[in-house]
């Protein structure tokens, strides 16, 4: 184990060598867990990434490629040859080999199985059949089972022999046919009678994990729980394994990553991707926002010709839209929030929407004085001041309620709002702040 | 302990309740933890909260307190009674206090810390002598300490008598004066001699946390060590209590629930806040918002003459500034998300700059050409189509190396790239983009 310090200094010592062409690590870097070496690994430019994979053991390998972020384990996976690839199949944990197989093309995967135990083919098969966003597919096998007959004597005795996987605060009782019976804790165990089942002191936790449960409701209720981990069983009731509180932590930051990612317009991506790659990711999200811009100028072409007799409007109509735009985020970043948590529901949505509605009004208004009294002093016409007043107050009033409504939607039609949420909702301010300021000044203006 | 499930649905069952002007709490809610209140509190429109608190026992209400929200804690804080809030000194935990104390205004936190007990009042006044992003404030007391002429035998004694606290997978061994001398694991304890001192099978964990570490640093640690928990200890090696997975985990999603919020440009606010108190602080983000788009205003005002003479300028405009702008944001994303992990530093900024600036080349390149040739078509103007396409380019570009230097001089600064860095950057490609546009319009075509 390194500290923080220790892991950073080793980083940059290891990245400063490769890039002045040598290949050498330091000494802390044997203590270095899978998750250090995954974090060394993203911060190293990607054509350098090879030369220090090769000084890695064998052994080691598959650990360091699970504890990666999705597209930094693509990247690196698509580099190896594919022996190197299926000589994973001898040395990693089924949890790895999951995460591995997810991002390898369909026919490496299937190499890969092929090289795998009938017992481990089979695991991996179920832990496949649940989807990615499913809990099965995420199941820590790493698990201390005890058996229903076993007596509290047995148990102790098994204890001092070996070192309990990490976040285990009980122990798991299961029958002949793994179904799952209940747990023991471990300071249960030490007050019990040496001789006496472990059936007799198990207790049934009620929270156990289905497997085919929302991979975040399940990282919810480990968090909630204040236990390190809680079981997890399948349809039948049989014990698949377990989730612990830092499964959870994976799960959850994985999330915000994404979701960052997301408001950011940027997939979630590897620090050095190859140029391509990401220019191919990046390039979807830029064609969304041109037709979403064009959508703008579109607006703007119909009223040309009044633009062309008071260009004062052209110098002041990218304000009606930008505040739009920003009201209109405030209140959908927090309706995503709490469209995620859960804590939006039919009932409440009204009280927020006449909350946000009043928000908007009153910094509608603030911020319509002020651009007006500016906007008259730059350009002495009274009028201008009142039509942009206007439609500065329009545009963050339909903007609140966009910043609800949109999300609303997309969520009833099973879309999740934080991915297109806001480009919708950009698309919707600069439209209606366009039309209604050059609108407008259309009617009363010219 | 409930499913998720079964809050969600207790959630709901509640709200329409309140709503329909009955207080009334279904059974499961006796089985709610404090984090379960806090979520049910928080989507709870702001009004009707206090009729729900009034119905909680007395030493039920400062773990729900400190396990809201920071918005959440502090409106409802708001609404108590001096009393009230004197009464939790004696009701709450030290963590809790210190999170409650954190948003209480200075008056009623010396009311509350004076009804402390003497020891009290010197674990909360140390725990305040650290900032707010130091562990120090957030040390978690509940441990389990033994000293280090105990005997094995005295320690499983004790194992057997009571409870462990959560995440407890080691115990802390101390001197008389509390110094952190080493810690056992719990299958050391089994396997050892019964008449041994603990301090004999003590083993000193390296990855001790010092409590003057950043919050964040130390979160990462716990994460990464394997372990449920790690000692946290003072400048003079005294143990001041532990910092758990779980508490590693609620910094975790206070931190990007901040950053999130703030891409959104929001503060991390309560769902309900008060009206007035969200409409002034989303005011400060629209202030500063506005004179960013007044700085775009005032381009385009230096060539307005321009504008007038060709109005498709106009139409066309927005398109040129929100490339650019996407352009920047998915760079800086990307760049602040490597700031704030630590894998970006001095030494792969160039790498990384090579690859963005050319990612934006060759986006620029292609979405110019498809740009111009719309444009093309539109206004049947092949000199504007160039010099749109060139402003495309040379806005997406500058937009790439902004993304990039931006974060990194912010950083260099001490501001947080993640509040500020996106504010700038949008002014920057809005500028830029306005001034190559209409410039080159400017200079070529009229």
């Amino acid at each position: 184990m390194v500290s923080y310090e220790q892991r950073e200094s080793a980083f940059l010592w290891i990245l400063d060598q490769l890039q002045s062409g040598e290949v050498a690590v330091p000494l802390v870097a044997r203590d270095f867990s899978a998750e250090d070496w995954a974090f060394v690994f993203e911060g190293i430019p990607s054509d350098l990434r090879m030369d220090l994979w090769d000084t890695l053991a064998d052994e080691r390998k598959a650990p360091i490629l699970a504890a990666m972020r999705d597209d930094s384990r693509n990247q690196l996976l698509g580099r190896l040859p594919t022996e190197d690839i299926e000589l994973l199949a001898n040395t990693s944990s089924t949890e790895d080999l999951v995460e591995i197989i997810d991002v390898l093309p369909r026919k490496l995967a299937a190499g890969l199985i092929k090289k795998l135990s009938p017992q481990g083919r089979d695991v991996i098969g179920a832990a496949l059949t649940y989807d990615e966003d499913q809990l099965g597919r995420y199941v820590n096998y790493d698990v201390y089972t005890v058996d229903r007959s076993d007596t509290i004597g047995d148990i102790l005795d098994d204890l001092r022999a070996q070192e309990l996987p990490d976040y285990t605060d009980s122990f798991l009782v299961v029958d002949e046919s793994q179904h799952y019976l209940g747990q023991v804790d471990i300071n249960q165990l030490l007050s019990a009678d040496e001789d006496a089942k472990v059936i007799e002191i198990a207790e049934y936790v009620e929270q156990v994990l289905n497997a085919d449960m929302d991979l975040l409701d399940a990282s919810d209720a480990v968090k909630g729980s204040g236990r390190s981990m809680l079981p997890v069983i399948n349809k039948d009731g049989r014990l698949l394994g377990r989730f612990s509180i830092k499964d959870a932590l994976d799960v959850f930051q994985e999330y915000y990553d994404a979701q960052v990612s997301h408001m950011g317009k940027v997939s979630d991506e590897d620090l050095f991707a190859p140029v391509f790659t990401s220019a191919r990711r990046r390039a979807v999200w830029l064609g969304i926002n041109l037709l979403t811009a064009f959508a703008a100028s579109a607006v703007i072409g119909v009223f040309d010709q009044v633009v062309a007799q008071v260009v004062a409007l052209a110098v002041l109509m990218p304000i009606v839209a930008s505040m739009g735009g920003i009201t209109g985020s405030q209140t959908l970043t927090l309706t995503i929030r709490g469209l995620a948590t859960g804590q939006l529901a039919q009932s409440n949505l009204r009280a927020l929407g006449n909350k946000e509605v009043l928000v908007a009004f009153f910094n509608g208004v603030l911020w319509a004085i002020v651009v007006s009294v500016i906007a008259s002093i730059w350009f002495d016409n009274p009028l201008l001041s009142i039509i942009i007043a206007f439609a500065l107050v329009i545009n963050m009033l339909v903007a609140a309620f966009a910043g609800i409504g949109i999300p609303v939607l997309l969520d009833r039609m099973g879309i999740d709002p934080a991915l297109a949420g806001s480009v919708i909702l950009t698309t919707v301010t600069d439209v209606v702040g366009f039309f209604v300021f050059l609108g407008a000044a259309a009617l009363f203006l010219v």
